[in-house]
């Protein structure tokens, strides 16, 4: 079972492959949720597998999507299909001596279970404000909210974080004792998501330029 | 019926969701698997569906993946398993003046099909250097080519291309009329994947440091 703090593995996910980079912190597991903002989400629908990446944001212990109430990801999620979903930050290409003992360096979950429809208006209302806070921190309070007609048009959809595997590496090559010597280079090619400037949609000074647009580029 | 440059739909990849995004360019499929370092492949295996990232490249039509001949995905994929595998490049966050015009700039395919294990020791090694190429082109004729051992425990499997909805979105937002004249920020904020400053993981002066690591960052 989890407690607060850890993530413990059910049957599906035990970490089989390269065990060693399980990781068990449940604080892990919520900022790779956090960072990423696109999930890849697995479901069966009319005999065929799909894996669609879709938006998601996270609430406590819970992964949020929303969509369109006639999407068949959405259908097929209301209607209790079993859904994995992934989230994957690729941090780096992991160069070494020997062509078989390259990797990559990643943060990555992948967790079980199925979604469950957020019914009560007040509580779609109150998630969907916290996908907008990652979006961008305020704008809750500047956009036009959504009215009836568009708010019934949108499912949102919750799945519980309990039953996840969380997988990283972070590390320096690793080669055979045999290849030590030979002269490769090896080491890290680092990959990293960043904010471009901003663009403008429109000009004009009527306009105020928000903090998180004037502070978004890295 | 796919022809060279082409994508054309099947009843699967048909989109239908926002279907003026919809790309039939086959060069724009080639470019996103291309670019992408990672895919998600979803799949059935003892009655649960799985979402699992695995590093792709692509060689002519197929898209590649390898993988240790233990692990549950490729025992899967090799025994036939069903999959769709998708290839996700998030470009940016679009801002709105209503909260529910906000959408994401993105360029995605999601593939189906059944995957083929590549039997040929020959066919294999050619494959896998087609992955090296694209981890660091040249790279091939530096590092330890596998031996026999551990050829032998490598798995690499192919899908097809034929079967490839593709969807791009890249455009300013957009609005309702009504919400127009809302004195709110509109906009794209970018995203980007980038290269950072390669971590050299030995030092010394008899290993040279290759041009694609000298040129490696943005």
């Amino acid at each position: 079972m989890n407690d607060r703090t850890t993530v413990s593995p059910s049957a599906r996910t035990t970490i089989r492959r390269l065990p060693e980079l399980a990781n068990h912190d449940r604080a892990m597991l919520y900022s790779i949720v956090d960072e990423a903002y696109v999930c890849h989400i697995a479901f069966a629908a009319n005999q065929d597998t799909h894996c669609i990446p879709t938006a998601h944001w996270r609430k406590d212990d819970y992964l949020y999507i929303h969509g369109s109430n006639g999407s068949r990801l959405i259908k097929a999620l209301s209607a209790g299909a079993q859904a994995s979903v992934a989230v994957t930050l690729l941090d780096g290409l992991v160069l070494a001596k020997s062509a078989f003992s390259h990797s990559m360096n990643y943060r990555s979950t992948v967790v079980y279970g199925q979604f469950e429809v957020v019914q009560d208006s007040a509580e779609k209302l109150a998630a969907l404000d916290v996908f907008m806070d990652k979006i961008a921190a305020g704008r809750n309070h500047e956009a036009r909210p959504g009215n009836s007609k568009e708010i019934n048009a949108t499912s949102v959809l919750r799945i519980s974080l309990a039953e996840a595997a969380v997988k990283v590496s972070d590390s320096l090559p690793s080669d055979k004792d045999e290849d030590l010597d030979l002269a490769v280079w090896t080491g890290i090619l680092p990959l990293k998501t960043t904010r471009g400037m901003p663009i403008h949609a429109e000009s004009g000074e009527h306009i105020a330029v928000p903090d998180y647009v004037k502070n978004w580029a890295d």
